[in-house]
């Protein structure tokens, strides 16, 4: 099981992803993609659906036509791991120029 | 453009709407969908995304793994309208009996 990521280790981990940010209320990491409109925005989340049904690790995410907001957390350990890290920086290479 | 639906009319609307509620904050109408698992609900969102597309009226929506929370106003009016009524209903033709 992925452990919950604390202190430096998670510092350094999180300082490696661009645009990812500590969620406030709780243990997870919370980014936001932005899209011309929403079928661009809907390719995007499909690459990224196969991605996490591949990977067993779905996000929590809200869609409002170009804007996609996914929300990474790891259930078991409810916080953040290196699945997560990892996930993370796996959507960043599906996104486009500026959101990666 | 569609016109804000308000007093009766909307009190009819929505009473033949199934499981929409009203959002507490805002002038939207809302409804939980839920799946046995991410692939089921993606299948489903699949389906919504093509037909809010083709309607050119899109939700703001949610997904963590099997369920799926959709929120319907019209931005012109920023209120409910006829457009929001029928596409819940269109979207509910698409949703397992359950759902429906």
């Amino acid at each position: 099981m992925s452990e919950k990521l604390v202190g430096a280790k998670r510092q350094t981990a999180l300082k490696e992803l661009h645009g990812w940010a500590e969620v406030l209320e709780r243990d997870a990491i919370r980014k936001t993609y932005h899209f011309p409109d929403f079928p661009t925005a809907w390719g995007f989340m499909n690459q990224v659906a196969l991605l996490t049904e591949k990977c067993g690790h779905h996000p929590e995410w809200f869609n409002d036509r170009g804007r996609v907001e996914i929300i990474l957390f790891t259930r078991e350990v409810d916080g953040v791991t290196g699945k997560d890290v990892e996930l993370a920086h796996r959507i960043d290479q599906m996104a486009p120029a500026h959101d990666r």
